[in-house]
């Protein structure tokens, strides 16, 4: 029997992250690859106490079916904290729970685009994203990042080359997997120019509250006077992202819709989580817990820096982020992506190529993605010196 | 600002029941509307008592992300059940886990469906899935329903006069909103018919658990020889709905492409629910606990359908469920759905109207849904006395 998949469908693969994390269930693999958040940063006695705590107390709440929007006493926690912590969230504003991050941005792109609209996106960016975008059908522009974040003038160029783009996709804090935070200037001017080209805003945060190095700068959401952003949010790095949570903040007319678009995608995001993490937040000092996080990430990323410095007599280029998860290096010139993947696999080192995160999937790049947030420093010790063992081979130094 | 919602998106308003549901805070109000199983059906000490264990065993495996296809053990025991309870599965068929039955139908339609393909349909039928049709773009063909279900000569019509018909969607077994149940040779027709016409079968089945009445009868799929059906099922009403948890057997490369489009939907689904039903259907007795369920909707179903008798000289007509949660009522000729919807939403009881279950959203209808699930006995005779005296109010007796 041949199956006619849906056209929008037809051509997509898994995404190469997934497939690679599956691959890893080889130990002896040291794991550069994966997104996942440190299993340190799991507050797992504090939701052991909770969990129990809701199976005695709220047991049919949390098991019964729940409201598309999200358990209300959860939306109030993240209503509450978006606006004190980030001044997001204005009288226009409405919030849903979504499960999980990855979720709000495919809501957002089914919400807003038709099938051949334009999304205009950083180039590289989340594979996650891309996928969810390709799947409804939209057409991905890619602007290139300089050390600033998204080139502003390749963005209008964009803009006025596409009328028909309808979002303007950004990560503007610790880019993943570019490792990039956008400055002020920057993200005012990304603003300025999707409100003058009538364009919304989606802004990505899953890792914002990871920061462990330099200066706080304010989301482009908190500048949102005109309706125009739709921010992300995401417990995933900071919780569980087993348990699937995340949350959006924007206009209410397009959170009104996003809701219906999520009530025929899963009707309610797992509501016994809902309920449980709703008592973490009020019961638990959730800032206490992240500053935890930060000092780990801190001292992981400070080594993987530091040993990539060691081998920086390869040629090897390397972003220095400020927060979140990944490292962004670029090969010397003359070193194919593929051959160097296939050798530092062959050395028992997974990283992910750059390919995987072209809005334009043909295009070639010359860069892969790591992360500390995994691996032990013993590995992320080993690892670079896999990546500087694996360069050195193919440029037969 | 005015903001342009995508086309497929614009005019879909969320789900009547799940409205109704929310208008429901009301302690007073009898509530027939709901879908949602008794929270008899939970089986919460031994959910409580997993979920602990797994916090000291596996919370890292738990809270961490997972693979999207399932945790692998839960997927090894759904096929196996599967396969020894009800004869589904051959070497050509794979299985997902999904974030309940919800999303198996609408990543059913969204892997085989482009804008404009046909979705063949019972009609009424289960509001959340033709809305899970409806946001990819599918048009939704209603066939009409006798007391054996489906009428199959009105399908063969339907399926001539729409070559790009895609999937045929039944719910053979406890049909929602009807009440019936599909017999033997109704289903080998359809299938005959699916396989002539070269459409595939999107068989929904997440009561068929529940019978407590009658002889079971073979699901379509099990029939299944040539690899045309995608079955659907569902954790919700037989461990918790609230978890999100449910399941598709279908033919491995259809699976493979909804695998694609849930990554980029929630990733996986909640990983810690996952872990715990794995654990919960190896360690405890399963089937004990569903004659449990069976047991209890034998008897409350037993005094809706007894309370119905007493006011049949009303002229209402009803189903007479062998399994699952509902009661279809017709009224008599001559009175008004909505003003009878409005009378009985007057003394209390909240109802839920049959247009909200047409294929067609403007076609009328003079029926209306409801269930003897989570109402009290007590609400269930108080309740169906409202549908008496509604009736008589408005018929002027």
């Amino acid at each position: 029997m041949e199956y006619n998949i849906s056209s929008k469908l037809a051509d997509m693969k898994p995404s190469a992250i997934r497939e690679i994390f599956k691959s890893l269930v080889d130990p002896s693999i040291i794991a550069f690859a994966a997104g996942n958040p440190a299993p340190e940063s799991f507050p797992k006695e504090d939701m052991a106490r909770i969990s129990a705590k809701v199976f005695t107390d709220e047991a049919v709440k949390a098991l019964q079916y729940s409201i598309t929007e999200g358990y209300p006493a959860l939306r109030e926690d993240v209503v509450s904290r978006l606006k004190t912590k980030f001044g997001i969230g204005r009288d226009f504003d409405s919030t849903i729970i979504v499960s999980g991050g990855q979720q709000g941005l495919e809501l957002a792109c089914k919400t807003m685009c038709d099938e051949g609209d334009v999304v205009i996106s950083e180039n590289p960016s989340f594979i996650g994203a891309l996928n969810a975008y390709r799947s409804c059908g939209a057409r991905l522009v890619g602007v290139p990042m300089d050390d600033g974040g998204m080139d502003t003038v390749k963005l209008e160029e964009a803009l006025k080359a596409n009328p028909n783009a309808k979002l303007i996709y950004t990560i503007p804090t610790f880019h993943n997997p570019a490792g990039i935070t956008m400055g002020l200037e920057r993200r005012r001017e990304i603003y300025r120019l999707a409100k003058k080209y009538g364009v919304l805003i989606l802004e990505d945060n899953p890792y914002g509250e990871l920061r462990f190095a330099g200066k706080e700068i304010p989301t482009i959401k908190s500048m949102d006077e005109d309706g125009i952003v739709i921010y992300c949010g995401s417990f995933s790095k900071v919780l569980s992202a087993g348990m699937r949570l995340g949350f959006v903040c924007a206009p209410a007319p397009v959170v009104s819709k996003m809701v219906v678009a999520k009530q025929v995608e899963d009707v309610h995001s797992n509501a016994f989580f809902q309920i449980l993490v709703d008592h973490y937040l009020r019961e638990c000092d959730f800032d206490a817990h992240i500053a935890d996080i930060r000092a780990l990430y801190r001292r992981k990323s400070g080594i993987m820096l530091s040993e990539l410095e060691k081998i920086k007599d390869t040629g090897i280029k390397f972003t220095r982020p400020e927060g979140g998860l990944f490292v962004w290096c670029t090969l010397p010139q003359g070193i194919a992506l593929d051959d160097f993947v296939r050798e530092a696999m062959s050395r028992k080192l997974a990283v992910v190529p750059g390919t995987a995160f072209n809005c334009d999937v043909s295009a070639p790049s010359d860069s892969f993605r790591i992360t500390y947030s995994t691996p032990s420093e013993e590995q992320i010790i080993r690892g670079v010196e896999i990546i500087g063992e694996s360069i050195k081979e193919l440029s037969g130094k």
